[in-house]
């Protein structure tokens, strides 16, 4: 596995080869129709991201093609995502204003840092760091972005500007603005979302009832959202509700994506080096999610360190083109799938499809009201907003709970990099926190078998002078003094105990602090003239051991069983007592 | 427990109410033996500090008593120590520069800033929070401040002044003085170097060679330093050797402890949190771990919640006399126990005899060579310094010995903050790292019995179409998308695979990442037309999991064990097969 081959780094070797006619027709329709589904969305996130809305559509085209030569899903679907384009804003805010030049160059370098990181950290096989991200982090991290998300695009519908990247920020902003709220604008928004909302929901049952087939529903449902987009344009056009105060998206150059290049000021690099790291891992942690699911209704395989190198590219794609930083999107890729997507080459063709829309088709979109992109952000992102992870992990574990808790309220109060900084912190700290409270259990033998059990569960024997304890957790620094501190205090306080016998069944590893507190452990209750022995040792665990010198300075004896242990050290298991067999 | 007690809080109250006369008389001679002992290791200490040569006796007068009301060691001595002392002159040397009032101010504060948090520790019960300094960071720092300090002390013996707070500074500094050395000053340091060396290795064979009994010579090597101190000190002044050149201690003040107040200017404190956090968390451990061996040794029991407490209240009795941050000692510890203290009362008894000391004996170490009080510190700390833990690191696991040696490199290096910092980083990085790839055997029936073994190192059944699985590792956010990762890879290269057997043994806690998960695996494998199986889930686990959806989605069963797995979902236990007993 380790060998170099050019096709583990080029996948597109590997399904390119056997690509048939089939494949093409395929992939061509399932360009077509997630090409009309991504015009709006990628016009929206570049309104969310505060950039432009060409650049909506030039980080569509660029990366998906680089994802398609180098990724390794056959079905995800590459470019501008809610989140991701929330983070970007949050990011570029604080280094630039909105409009100005210095906030394109941000947003294109953003791009190129996340793209570096990525291919780096695939190249290095990193892909692991994202194992940081736990999922209740994720969860309430991407529940909290749904929230902020929707408040911020409530400006729009209202036609102020929502202010901030926290919620008490943004709602601040819209109550002081609530006197300036523009009627016509409202309407439309008003209008849209509902009309959203109900193709979402009761389009498609309608459309059945009718006596539609399933698969000609579907499409209409599909195409709702784009149907809505341009009646509302034309209204807005026919009436001229332009004059009238409607903001509109206005003179979109009609152009292939332009060359560009990241900034290299070391200042700017800098200051956006973490959120390009964090950036990187919610993208990645996302899209190796969707793409794994997918890939699992195939039977497929994904690569996570691959994959890593496929949306580095892709970023590195986007910011030589005038893009932001993306990444696999949930929504399109199923969309993607669903329409028959055989391979990347779908993707490639729903570039063909951008790109003609990008040259062709941006004067139509002249007189598309903002508030119409608000309301589809709107609807999109509230199907990302699921509070009731608090309730299940409240019920699951209150460790979880708290990681969700904190993740949302952090991300809410104080913006999203600080929500997903404290929520990694927190799971980290959370877990190695219980880890440090091990579960040990004082056992003794079940009469009749040689099971040994819980003494405060279960009815067992037990030798007043030997104390049998199992640790139920793997000995590591964390819990290493934890360990110390109770069989010291356990052996003080009971006098009779002259051995003590470790049972490690459930200890998968020791390391170097927990060997040096095994150490303490011998010598102390050395010292207070109590032998101490180990049981059922696991194999690796018992060769690491070997290699040290506790072994040598052990007071008592290491047992296969515990069975073994008692059997030698009580008379509890004596031969004359009936025995039963297991 | 958790009832409110007052000697719960006030451990005196305990061994107070039983003391006797043979205790006191106990007591008094352990106390004339450490007060002999402490006199010039306190002066060296706050020289090592960077701080006047009173400051140590002040720093050995009330944090004693205070540790003997609050504290639950019999024999633990507290007051300045090497690291700590090495540790307050990095800190407060960033802020103030030595020989200033202010850096007297700034140590003053360090003191009482390190005695809240340790006090705030004690009282919330965090001391699980010392159990991120691992053995190997810890063992490699102490080595690595042994490194630094005896370097610093290089400069006195030489007559010049070693600058700097890292290795590389110190030695660039004294190869940049090496013209200026001065002769005289040279050749009272070597002397006292090569004889307190003597005394520690050669004296006391000598003595018992000479037909002293024991306890004797046991005596006079303890009192060697002191009798070299007062030599040299009588040789300088007899010989006027400080118009020579060579510095003395001076004038010391005849005094009390005086009543001082630390600053609460927020900007001194602020730059001083980090280093009070370091210093209380180091100081906790190394005194915490003197104070356990100790208290093994005659069956006592510390309380390490209470330890903090007691530290914390000796570091601000410290603060409010004039002295600098303090904690238990090992050597001096080992010397009282040894010299049979038996109750915290010798502390009390140590502290009054220092009180004599600085009223009455201060204008006898007038002339006492600051080139001795160097030799005395450098022969301590050579016994701290320890590279073979390299060595035993690297032979017990890569990981451990990357957790020394980078605490060293960094801690010789950059310092003792950064040192310690990146020790803790690193070794919770590298524990995450090692958990967040688990140890997964693919198990088989070892024929004749019901035991399941790896199938690379043993002869057992499989049947190609249950793949059964053994994780060696608590399932949690680290290695949750390993496990994603690994089944789902292991199913899709192997066709013939309609069910899954996770064998849970060696899991002891599932968290909500790994709970998502294993729902998203048993989502998947479905997709596959795979089903998903547990066997052998630990109670605790069993009863978590029952809590949420999960059992109620799983497409397969949970077996009570891998037997009964593999009896009804294969024909390996076919009865009609020869079965032999376990």
């Amino acid at each position: 596995m380790t060998r170099f081959s050019l096709a583990r780094y080029l996948p597109i070797l590997d399904w390119g080869r056997s690509y048939g006619r089939a494949d093409l027709s395929n992939d061509m329709v399932a360009a077509v129709i997630v090409t009309i589904m991504l015009i709006p969305q990628s016009l929206a996130y570049a309104l969310l991201a505060g950039l432009p809305p060409e650049m909506g559509i030039y980080a569509s085209i660029m990366p998906i093609i680089l994802y398609a030569i180098f990724g390794t899903s056959r079905a995800l679907a590459v470019g501008p995502v809610a989140v991701v384009s929330l983070m970007t804003a949050a990011a570029v805010g604080q280094v630039a204003a909105s409009g100005t030049a210095g906030y394109i160059t941000a947003a294109i370098t953003l791009a190129g840092l996340s793209g570096a990181m990525l291919l780096l950290m695939g190249v290095l096989r990193l892909g692991f760091l994202a194992n940081f991200l736990s999922h209740p982090v994720i969860a309430g991290f991407i529940t909290a972005s749904g929230i902020l998300i929707a408040t911020s695009q409530l400006g729009h519908i209202f036609g102020v500007r929502a202010e901030g990247h926290t919620l008490p920020e943004m709602l601040w902003s819209l109550g002081a603005q609530i006197g300036q709220v523009k009627p016509v604008t409202l309407a439309i928004g008003v209008a849209a979302t509902v009309f959203l909302f109900w193709v979402r929901r009761g389009l498609k049952p309608l459309l059945l009832g009718l006596g539609l087939p399933l698969r000609i529903a579907d499409v209409i449902t599909k195409a709702g959202p784009v149907f809505a987009v341009a009646a509302i344009t034309a209204v807005v056009w026919g009436f001229d509700l332009a004059a009238a105060g409607v903001a509109i998206v206005g003179v979109v150059p009609q152009s292939l994506p332009p060359l560009t290049l990241p900034s290299f000021d070391p200042a700017l690099v800098q200051s956006l080096l973490l959120p390009a790291l964090l950036i990187s891992v919610v993208g990645f942690v996302e899209s190796v999610s969707v793409a794994q699911t997918l890939a699992a209704k195939k039977r497929q395989r994904i690569r996570p360190d691959q994959e890593l190198i496929g949306l580095g590219a892709a970023n590195i794609g986007a910011s030589l083109t005038g893009g932001f930083p993306v990444t696999g999107g949930f929504a399109r890729s199923v969309v993607n799938f669903d329409a028959g997507a055989a391979t990347p080459a779908a993707g490639a063709f729903t570039a063909v499809g951008l790109a003609i829309a990008a040259v062709a088709l941006t004067p139509l979109i002249h007189f598309l009201p903002k508030a119409t992109l608000a309301a589809t952000i709107i609807v999109a992102v509230l199907s990302l907003v699921d509070l009731g992870i608090l309730k299940r992990a409240w019920t699951y574990s209150q460790a979880d709970f708290w990681a969700v808790a904190v993740t949302i309220g952090v991300t809410l109060g104080l913006g999203v990099e600080a929500g997903v900084s404290s929520g990694v912190a927190l799971s980290v700290l959370l877990h190695l926190w219980k880890t440090s409270r091990p579960h040990v259990a004082e056992v003794g033998l079940v009469p009749g078998t040689q099971h040994f059990r819980n003494i405060n569960r279960h009815a067992v024997l037990t030798d007043p002078a030997v104390l049998s304890l199992r640790v139920d957790e793997s000995l590591y620094f964390a819990n290493a003094r934890f360990l110390e501190d109770y069989i010291h205090d356990r052996v003080v306080a009971d006098c009779p105990v002259r051995d003590v016998v470790l049972m490690c069944s459930a200890i998968n590893a020791i390391d170097m602090s927990a060997l040096e507190s095994l150490e303490a452990i011998n010598a102390r209750l050395g010292a207070m003239g109590v032998r101490l022995h180990l049981s059922e040792v696991k194999g690796p665990v018992m060769d690491r051991l070997k290699r040290s010198h506790f072994l040598d300075a052990l007071s008592g004896q290491v047992f296969l069983s515990q069975y073994d242990a008692i059997r030698a050290l009580t008379a509890l298991a004596d031969d004359s007592l009936p025995q039963a067999e297991e």
